[in-house]
């Protein structure tokens, strides 16, 4: 991972409930604007709310994240606790709390020891280096078996700049409406609301676009800041800029890695599978029957079982509740044609899917039949280590 | 069970895939009245589309029904199979065709071999008989590991009149919108648009409040037939009728019992959880939650891993969508309040529910703080059984 420009980390242990570096630190230099997007649960956690609230500010200066406690469902407790951290981390930072974001993800329900996390607050600010991005990535995991980063580079006319990317999530992934943990950062010099509408559009290709198991977080939390510190160039105001084609390619580019990431570490998870649903009525109905076909623990299983079982992605698609056409249904397996025109594939032959089955890799390609629309959504398979996991694991 | 007067039933086997009886054949006296709810698959299977046909004229005289098979996106072979069996079926017992309802479940996709249960009509017509509900309920069932039969009497004024039910279904089980296999007889007198709005609504209260892994059917199914050849009374023909009354009651009482052998009997199941939502802003919000919760993945393996984690339940009413206020919530666990709101409740004690946990039957309640409307659903847990089953049966 290269420095970003103006962006410095560091992560440290707090002992809040895993023996590892569990608080991360970043430092941003003054103009850094910033977006976010955020889960739409009902029940969000304290610093979702925090973050939301200051995003309307529009700068950033710092962003402090905790693993192993969510701080979410810990009434006013969890709101003082938000409150003291970014105080803290304002303090140590020389700027005000409401530059300062913050997020927390691990156990529901349980208070935030507070105290820990502050007691750590100099010693990160001691520890900030431009380097740190992959102890920063170390930091904000739970069940995730691997950190993961990316990084992309991009022009502006012919000036060079980087947009580095970090994100943590395993379970309780379905951001139908927000996403997971996720953190962006370029240092272009590109205006708050440019950059909002950027992440957005990129956010529902990527995170939006991916499911572990249809749960969805009272945490997920992507923000982008763009520090402006990299090298000079007229800060891009305007979304129709012919300058920000390159970084928006960088954006949907690196977000899509990062989603994949979250996907392949998906709990329990052994394959990794693309669906791509064409043939419907529009984007959206596109995505819910590619949702429908993603989040179904019966596709799930049998992809788990390697059975190339087409009946449940009939099924699938039935109940997504949008409009399809039984007899002009096509289904792909890979390269494999199993399903035309709502029957079986005259020259289909189960024991060559079969061994199909058997890569790691799964492309499932339907065509509805009623329309041009198209979408392409992204899962894991459901295995008995995910119930394993999940009967033991307290999130 | 008891006869009902009129009804007259025969299973055999026809050898469509299991070593076992595997057709079903009901025959009816002239009169009877029928009514019917189903899948709203967009996917739905060729019998569906006939039974939804033929339910307008009204009249029934016969039911065949076959497991092993769904007939379900199987094109135009899939229609003239149930051309040709309600045809057979229709010769055997003197009737129209169109006054025979049928159903298939099974695998999708595959053709239904015909033949096999046109060779067995005859044999099923000589076994006719009023005692054979348990032989019918066998005859029905695919992954069921018992067969699903009440029974209820209700009165019309002085007459007495007896209700019975049989039902199968496991897997693939998320009635949102229509529901499995099921069918009720009585021998009472009810015209056909009274029965029907009975079945309809006491079809919202048990099939409809119901999941076992949100994943619904192609072959969903309730059909209600009143034959009339009990005790004389003069026809029900008003919903107002104060002569309903029992009737309703019973109805809804021996749906309950049905559904509720269907998620004891959920694959892999080990408990059977009872979820009310309260405090909702409308029942249809109230049911949107409870399902919410019902088939979270996270959830339901918590469940299974005896585990009282509350947390889990919140995220699930954060991501039903419906109005919920985070810091009114209240969460119970049997007897056992965890949450008050929006926090952990002051005497909760993680060992004592824990205990509670071990049961077989979990009741959980949440209240959410917004309204006066409530809801009830049904489900069961999520084991590594319904994982190994799925991964390896061909549905």
């Amino acid at each position: 991972m290269p420095p970003i420009a103006g962006v410095r980390l560091a992560a440290t242990s707090a002992g809040i409930s895993y023996d590892r570096a569990d608080v991360l630190l970043v430092a941003l230099p003054a103009g850094t604007s910033v977006a976010g997007v955020f889960t739409k649960s009902k029940t969000a956690s304290a610093p979702v709310h925090w973050c939301r609230d200051i995003l309307r500010k529009g700068g950033a200066r710092g962003l402090v994240v905790n693993s192993g406690n969510a701080n979410a469902f810990t009434g006013y407790e969890g709101v003082r606790a938000v409150a003291a951290t970014t105080a803290a981390v304002a303090k140590a930072l020389g700027c005000r709390a409401d530059e300062v974001f913050a997020s927390s993800t691990g156990v529901i329900g349980e208070k935030l020891p507070t105290g820990k996390v502050l007691s750590v607050v100099e010693t990160l600010k001691q520890g900030l280096g431009e380097e740190n991005w992959l102890a920063a990535a170390e930091a904000i995991r739970t069940t995730d078996t691997f950190a993961k980063v990316a990084t992309r580079s991009f022009s502006i006319g012919d000036a060079p700049f980087n947009l580095n990317g970090i994100a943590k999530g395993s379970g309780m992934i379905a951001p139908d409406m927000g996403t997971m943990l996720a953190y962006v950062f370029t240092d272009a010099t590109i205006a708050g609301d440019v950059l909002q509408a950027e992440l957005a559009n990129a956010n529902a290709l990527s995170f939006n676009a991916m499911t572990v198991d249809s749960d969805t977080s009272t945490s997920d939390t992507v923000l982008a800041f763009a520090t402006g510190a990299g090298a000079a160039h007229p800060e891009i105001s305007d979304s129709k800029s012919p300058h920000l084609r390159g970084f928006r390619r960088a954006l949907r580019d690196l977000m899509s890695d990062l989603a994949h990431q979250i996907v392949r570490d998906g709990e329990g998870a052994s394959k990794f599978v693309r669906i791509d649903i064409s043939g419907a009525k529009s984007k959206r109905a596109a995505r819910r029957i590619g949702l429908a076909v993603a989040n179904s623990p019966l596709v799930k299983t049998a992809i788990a079982g390697e059975d190339p079982n087409w009946g449940r992605i009939v099924m699938a698609v039935g109940k997504a509740g949008e409009a399809a056409d039984r007899d002009r249904l096509c289904i792909s397996f890979g390269e494999h044609l199993v399903a035309e025109n709502g029957v079986r594939a005259p020259n289909y032959e189960e024991s060559v899917v079969a061994t199909y089955m058997k890569n790691s890799e799964i492309s499932i390609a339907v065509d509805v039949g009623v329309g041009q629309s198209r979408f392409t959504v992204w899962t894991c398979d459901f295995t008995e280590a995910y119930v394993r996991i999940n009967a033991d694991y307290r999130s």
